[in-house]
């Protein structure tokens, strides 16, 4: 018998097709901000869809699989979090559109100065600030081309950039990417690309992927864009860089920590551009619909293979 | 005999181009910022290219041509500027790149709240302000669909909107407009679309074209662009109904005067994102190019054809 903590944020309709997957008795709904399940619950819990404090898992003994409403889910793959054989599932997919938009926003916008000039709208300033950028002809290096990665390629492609991927496997193809590289032709690229876009996910294997040597091989002009998790880029050698003069500007919808402390000098740096974690979350409305589509479909087949 | 004004920035292989179109006591070059022409040399002049002052043409009794390197000319088209039956043409084309560009960045930025999170970044505030917008789906409505709102269209549908467009000559269809209407549907489609860009040239026929009625039309969270024209938009009734809440926010690269008074409530209204008319001039490198091209087009077909 299965029990099935679903703590999704679900419309009626979602609600209806996952009550269909298993008995009545075999699932709880717990909507996200609503409710929470208890200590028994978690013990009794064989599948959970949403995202448990890390704590509450030390509970759940019979957990087969855990369903992340996340695209990141490296809080749960650190190594004794799950109990052993327990399948971790992300959302991977419901993000794509909303992240990648957003940060072609951010990009956008750094490339036509638009933060300054909306810091000169405070003092009623009409002041032309010189030169700016453009998509056409750059050459925008995605690293990682997940869903994210590719999302964001596309979108670039589509305003005339050239696209190079770094990916694991360089010889898997990803849509939007012109042509993909290994991790180890990374240095090489990053000098000859006119923005820099990390669309990775966190953990050990991308912790402060982009030090300092890294980030002063980018071009003097180019941009820097972190979509993916804040651990990857060094922060406070990004802040002492770009006080040198160094890159055109940064982008920045993750930092490490955070929130990003108040009296951190990325804060004040007026050519970086920082949004607090918001490029995903349920900011568009069609994310929780992605979502419950993708773990519907994720736990049905589950379902089936383990019957 | 001809006396051409050649008062265009041009590299040394541009001003060989033009240098070859007549004979070299017929051409004289004055680069723009570094030399002007005398009251004489307008007296001479058959041909202006570039944009000299308006004043300075009344002593133009030879002309024949001005071509400019604006897209708008409504300063030079105005009764009693030129002499009867001088030629004016316009550099329409250069910028339609470089503007669009730039507008559709100020048009994303405003749905994903940028600007409110770079007034944020200043005090350190990691704070999430809510709900974005997305192009996916939207219904943008380019009022004006020549080169400019053509490629604006075409950006909005590489990232999933539909578009509508408004000319005189409805039945003229434009690349990137999926429905065309002549401007009596104008009224109607206001109330429809999620974006409304006014991509127009200036002069009598679009002055105060979105007045206090029209802006109340829109759909109450929908984004209002301009990119064409300061005197297309009623920016005194603009700035009153955006007070009242009305609108997700607004775009505006032109404004009515420039400079936009520093006192305009508009520079305070935090929904409305201002930059001062820098959407085309020199501000990408392809652009002085890119009207040198068009210029020398134009002015060999006209040599050619009053021969």
């Amino acid at each position: 018998m299965e029990m099935i903590l679903n703590m999704l944020t679900l419309d009626e309709a979602e609600r209806e097709a996952f009550s269909r997957l298993v008995s009545p008795e075999e699932q709880r709904f717990f909507p996200e901000g609503k409710a929470s399940p208890d200590k028994e619950d978690y013990e009794r819990a064989t599948i959970i869809l949403g995202n448990p404090p890390t704590a509450a898992l030390k509970d759940c003994r019979r957990l087969k699989l855990l369903h992340a409403r996340s695209a990141g889910v490296d809080q749960y793959s650190a190594p004794g979090v799950l109990p052993d054989g327990a399948v971790l599932l992300s959302a991977s997919g419901a993000y794509g559109h909303s992240v990648s938009e957003h940060m072609f926003a951010m990009l956008l916008g750094c490339m036509k100065r638009l933060p300054s000039y909306r810091d000169q709208q405070r003092t009623g300033c009409w002041n032309d600030l010189g030169p700016a950028k453009t998509l056409k002809d750059a050459l925008v290096l995605c690293v990682g081309t997940g869903d994210l990665g590719s999302s964001f390629a596309k979108q670039c492609k589509a305003l005339g950039a050239r696209t190079a991927g770094v990916r694991r496997d360089a010889g898997k193809p990803a849509e939007g990417i012109d042509e993909m590289f290994s991790f180890d032709q990374l240095d090489n690229l990053l000098s000859r690309a006119d923005v820099v876009a990390l669309m990775l996910p966190g953990g050990a294997a991308t912790n402060k992927l982009m030090g300092r040597e890294r980030i002063m091989k980018m071009k003097n002009d180019a941009i820097l864009l972190n979509g993916g998790r804040g651990s990857i880029i060094d922060n406070d050698a990004l802040a002492e860089i770009m006080d040198t003069g160094h890159l055109w500007g940064t982008c920045l919808d993750v930092t490490a920590p955070e929130p990003l402390p108040p009296e951190h000098p990325l804060w004040k740096q007026p050519r970086a551009v920082i949004t607090p974690h918001v490029a995903g979350a349920y900011h568009l409305e069609e994310t929780p619909h992605l979502i419950a589509e993708i773990v519907l479909r994720h736990v049905r087949d589950f379902l089936r293979k383990t019957e």
